[in-house]
Order: structure tokens, then sequence, then C-alpha cells
């Protein structure tokens, strides 16, 4: 994309309204607009890697058999008051509204009644089981604080994967692979080497829970980490008991804030006993469903890998989920040859399927190279008339700083390989 | 896919509550769940469609030169006060809800406030302009009355385009430009031929819009159809003013039912002065941002492909925005020899990259091709006994009831060719 077409302005200025480190960022690189505190817009930038996130999971959920839908935000009253949950009381975090044509509906914060509900018409059998179905869906909770930014949404985007099994067996082998598949998404956008798995508090049907928590100072969650196991417990879990349990020791453990980037949980029958979903074993018997809930909260991981990952220049992303992978710039120098070489490059990359941004833009080397540093796409590749003079492409490397002189193949190779 | 992991299950009924034929065949085939009047959840099938339309109009837009981004559903309320569409007696169909931390906010009904207002921080000069930006995004409507299935819905999806231009010249072209994208939409999702340019009400800044309407009994509007001239005009504009202007005569005209399923509109600088949104043009003067929108109903042209080419069977999906080309059906007989042959094929599909539907359940012939028929994948593939006495496979396209008997070649050529 040339970035004369691409609407978006950067700013030098933080934004006066906004207090989270990875808004402020967002909002300068012109990747988000704020609409109202914890209320964000995607401007082309950011639903580039939102896309690049969605693809990331989707075949990491695909790869788990589940099969994707999408739910609506409008919810039934009546699925909730079965369930207990639409009090406020209950749950304190509801927008809700009136319908013109009578009653009340609200904005689904989590839909694992909408889902259960709707399988009662799909399934019967236990030759019908398991099933897993996820979706991309926004949620909507009204946040009485809304000030860290892409963090914690009053409307966000959420991966929510609900599975349904008929024994418990079942149930702990597709939690146990559902681990296995976070892990796999953590790394590949770049936050595995900073992400744990984390014990925290469970319900009536399962002792923990477990979360995968960011450490950063900017976090909300104070949770206990060991080194060595790969593993913490949250501070709400840490207990003589939980120690015991999980074979640690306190002073094995240090204290870190942290950002929970997905949350799974068994959910036994929690919910298929109270909206009556059944089905049938292979003795004729009726049983409920057990189930279990699986969510990443897609744009809170935006807002974390900008947080953990930026430095003081701006963004920094991993290539899995940077809008481009490139980010060619041209230098405007003496005659036309600079431009001309830069479109050439452009538009060879382009045919080549390499998606490019192409600041194509008349303006000083240096205002490039600061928006280049902000956007923080991984490579940035320079044509000017000092790269022309040796015949080479200027390659820098924003995440480490390093600079190369390479050929237009190493080019290829390094920015669009795999 | 396999549809033994397919969760969703057909059902023979209609929906007790449904009155709409869209939403009953949809509900029944498993494409959609209705979750209240208005609201539908995509169950994977559904959801395979919604994409197979995003995508090409994503085409289209991108060949507009279309940016795409994706607003927020809650609103600033300051925003539509400016604009005057806050107040319920301005438009009648908000969902407005409570900022637990103070205030209202409500749910996108359509998005020219925050886009309008958004772009004050990106464009400044004319060497800014044209901007052309667009999303799909859900919106949300209060409907008294939603009796139409996917219709009318009260959360629905919708492709909306803005234009940002610095003259009428530039306004006017690239509206023209929209409208051959939009023919060739429509064309492309199989309602080419039912489907009208229509006159419709203006506003301030322009005497007509124009919506696109395609025939239908099941349809609120009511137009008159030049089919000579390939246009219509809407009954709320057809005086003998417009007839004249359009070179109409009444008698020429033949009055129909139809379906709006898509509105172009030169906003001119309503929203623009009403929000601020300047330019400075290349004289150094401020001048406002003339403006267009042109918006699709997404999940509404699903209601209407539906609506308008099912047939007494079930539904009938072009090839463009079927879940699957084509349905495999593997028939039970004797021994194993057709299941292997079906899985072989299933599986010879599947790595050459064509998406196929295979119905790999054992259940007798006669439920499975009621199925097929209901779902309405635009080839159905038969592997059976029979066929296989033959080495050759059954092809019936639904859509006009053909049969023949084909080599595994002429079947990939046929389902999955161009």
């Amino acid at each position: 994309m040339r970035q004369s077409q691409l609407f978006t302005k950067t700013r030098r200025e933080d934004p006066k309204d906004e207090l989270a480190h990875n808004a402020k960022l967002l909002i300068r690189a012109g990747f988000v607009n704020k609409e109202l505190a914890g209320v964000y817009s995607w401007l082309p930038l950011g639903l580039r890697t939102v896309n690049k996130l969605i693809a990331i999971i989707r075949e990491e959920m695909n790869a788990l058999g589940g099969v994707e839908l999408s739910l609506s935000a409008l919810q039934n009253r009546d699925l909730w008051q079965k369930s207990g949950r639409w009090d406020d009381q209950v749950f304190d975090a509801w927008f809700k509204t009136t319908l013109f044509s009578g009653g009340e509906t609200g904005l689904a914060p989590t839909h694992e009644e909408a889902l259960t509900s709707l399988m009662k018409d799909h399934l019967n059998s236990y030759k019908d089981l398991p099933i897993y179905a996820y979706q991309f869906q926004t949620k909507f909770r009204n946040e009485l604080r809304a000030k860290s930014g892409l963090l914690r949404g009053r409307e966000f985007l959420m991966k929510d994967l609900y599975s349904f099994n008929d024994s418990q067996a079942g149930l702990d082998d597709f939690y146990d692979q559902v681990k296995g598949a976070y892990e796999r998404i953590y790394e590949r956008v770049g936050l595995g080497d900073s992400t744990y798995i984390t014990f925290a508090a469970g319900g009536s049907f399962s002792k923990y829970s477990h979360e995968y928590q960011t450490l950063s100072e900017a976090g909300e969650d104070t949770i206990f980490v060991s080194q060595d196991k790969r593993l913490a417990v949250n501070k709400e879990v840490l207990t003589e008991e939980t120690l015991s349990e999980l074979g640690l020791k306190r002073e094995d453990l240090k204290e870190s804030r942290s950002i929970e980037v997905g949350n799974i949980f068994k959910l036994g029958t929690k919910f298929s006993d109270a909206l009556g979903l059944f089905f049938t074993d292979q003795n004729g018997q009726k049983q409920p469903v057990l189930m279990g809930s699986y969510g990443i909260g897609v744009s809170r991981l935006v807002g974390v890998v900008a947080e953990v990952l930026a430095d003081e220049r701006g963004l920094v992303w991993p290539k899995s989920v940077a809008p481009f992978p490139a980010h060619l710039i041209w230098v405007p120098g003496q005659g036309e040859a600079s431009a001309e070489a830069a479109d050439r490059l452009y538009q060879e990359l382009t045919k080549a399927g390499h998606e490019t941004l192409y600041d194509d833009r008349p303006l000083p080397a240096g205002e490039k190279f600061a928006d280049a540093d902000l956007l923080g796409l991984p490579y940035r590749v320079v044509v000017s008339d000092k790269t022309l003079a040796v015949g080479k492409l200027e390659l820098k490397n924003r995440s480490t700083g390093e600079t190369l002189m390479v050929s237009q193949a190493e080019l290829t190779s390094l920015c669009f390989g795999e």
C-alpha cells in the first residue's frame, strides 16, 4: 500500500485524554481512534494487525477441530435469567437497553448462554459429541473505569471457544489440547517468553481455571512466577494448599505484575444444567453435557503486544502480526532516479504478492524515518541516491536496530521468507 | 468439511415463531439461529456464505481505491448531538444505554458521525483528498416490527463506504464508479437480472439518491420498473417531474414489490459542516469536505439471495456465495466399497484445495438427498454402488436439476473451475 493513499497521519504528541501507554502509541501511529474511554475504532493499519492475529488464532482453533460461527451481540434476556446472570448484582457490567417492541435486551459480555441454548436444537445423542465451536466476536462490558487503553475495553474483540463433551475424560483431554494451542498462539505473536500459564480460581466443577498472563508493569493482576516450571500462580489462589498441590515453594516464586491474555475454564454442567442441554448416552440415559470455555482477548492482545514490545521510538511489531512485514522508504534526492527505483521495487514486490507499506510521500528523510520507527514495521527498506550508488538496499531491523546493505533477493528472503 | 463434524442439524418443520420465508429456510437448513425477532446468529454454513459475500464486496471496494477500517459500535453522543441525530424524534430507531461511569451511549445505526469526526485528525489539505474508507460492521436499529427475517434486522451486518472529495466533479465521478462496482456485486451474487438501480429521494445536496432494488414479493418497497432502460423509480418520487427528467413514460413502467439491497447517496457538506471537517484548498481557503455514503446490507443480501432464488425443496445458492461449491454424498450400499471411494474422493478434493461439504453420515440416501436439496449447494456429487459400477460420478445441478454422469476430472472442472 502506498502511504500517500493511507489516509492516517501520525502524531508527535501524546493524545491529551489517554493514560495508557499502549493506546497513546496506537493512536499516535494511527492504528486506532478513541471514540470513548475503553472504546476504540480500528484504522487501516490496526485492522490489518487484528486480521493477522485472527488468522493465527483461527488456524490453531481449526487444528483443534473447532468449527467457526458468529453469535449475535443483542441477547435474549430469558436465557440469562435461567442461568442467573441477568441480575446486575450477579454480573455487574451489563449494557442493557430497551426494545421499542417491549422488553429488554443486553449486549453480550460473553456467550455461554446463547451457545448452550442454541445447541439444544442440534445435539441429542452421544453420537453428536464432541462439538467444539468458536467465534471472533465483539463483547461489551460496562466498565466503571476504562483507563488501560486496549487492555480493558468497554467494547472489545474476543475469540471464544466452547467445548461440549460427553465425558470428563473427553473434556480433560480437549482442555489439555487447548493449552498446547494457546502456547503456540502466544509464541507466534511474539509473547511466548513473557507469557505464563497461571493457576487461578476455578468454580464448582474444577478447583482451578488457567489464565495466560503476560508480564508487564501495566498489568492489573499480580502473579507469582516459577521460572523453572514456566508457570505462575495468581495471587487470588496463593495459599499453602495450592503451593503444596503444585509442588512449589513460596521462596522460589517471583511476584510480578501481569496482563491476562487468555483464560481457559472447565464449566462442567453449570450451563447445561441451567439451560437444559442434555444428551442421551450409550445406555439411553439423559445426561447434562460437559462444557468448557476458552477465551483470548484479541483486541487486548494487540494492546499487549504494543505495550510490551514497544521502545522509546514507537511500536515494535513481530512479523507475524505486523500490518506489513516491510516498510519501503523512498528518500527524495537529486533528480528522479531514487523515486523511479523505489517505485519499481514497490511494483515488483507487489506483483510477487509481498505486501509492503511504501512511503512514497515527498517528505524529508528524517520525518519519514521517525514515522517508520513509530509505526514499527519489522523491516525498514531504504531507497536513496546513496543506496543506488552502491547498487544495494538498506535494510534495518526495527527490533534489533541492525542495519544491512542487501540485494533485492536478500531483501525478499529476509522480509518475506518464512 | 465432513458433515459428521458439522454440528448443525436440519429441520423438516418450519420454526413456529418465524413469518419470513428467508428466515424459515435459513433456520431449517441450519445457516442461522434466531436469538430474538430481527436478531440472528450465524451458524457455520451461514458464516461461510457471509464471508464469501464479504470477499466479493471487499474486492470491489479495493478496486475503487477504498481503504478498510472498522469503527466501534458504541457511539459518542456528543457527535450525534452536533449532527442533530441523537434525538429520538429525528432518528427513531436508537438503542441507547447508560455508561456506569456517567452519561449515555448508543449503538451505531450508521457511521457518518464517527467517521467524519475522526477524519478531522487525518485530513488537512486538498493534497490529502480524495479519501475512500469502508468497513464491514454490525449496525443496530431498534425496529418496532422485525418480521422479515434477515431482510430487516435489529442487528445486521453492513458494508458502508464513505467518500471524501475536494470538488463536486470528484464526488460525481466517484459516485459513478460506485454504480459500476454495485452492478458487478449484484451480478456476482446471482441477483443481476432481478436488481434495478432505482431513483429515490435525495436530500439538500442532491435531488435523487439511488437505491438498488431486487424484485420480490417479500419486499417492503414499491418501485416502477423500466425494463428497456434497466432502471426503476421508487414510488416516493414517482411524479410527472421525475418522469420527464428521466425521459420515462408512466405507461412503460411496471409496478413491482422489491427489496432494497443497496443505497448510494451524495451527502454533500451536510456532515462536514455539522462536525467541522474542512480542508485547505489550493488557494489556501478553508472549505468543507464533500462527502458521499454507499451502503450494502450484507446480512440482508444473504436473506435476499435465500428468498429470491430458493425453490420448494430449499435453498439455491449461486456458486459465488455458496458455503461450499459442492456437496459430496456417500450413499451407503453393499460392503465398504462406496464409503472407501467417497472418502478417497473427499481427500483428493481437499488436498487439491477444493472445499467440499462431505456427507459421510450413515443415513439413508433419501434423507441425505432431502438435506442436500434444503442446504442448496450448487453441485451434488453422488458416490454409490451404482456410480462405482459404471466408473463415473453422478453430478446434479441444484439450480437446473440437470444430472450428468461425469469423470473426476470433469467434476473438478465443473464444480471448482472459474
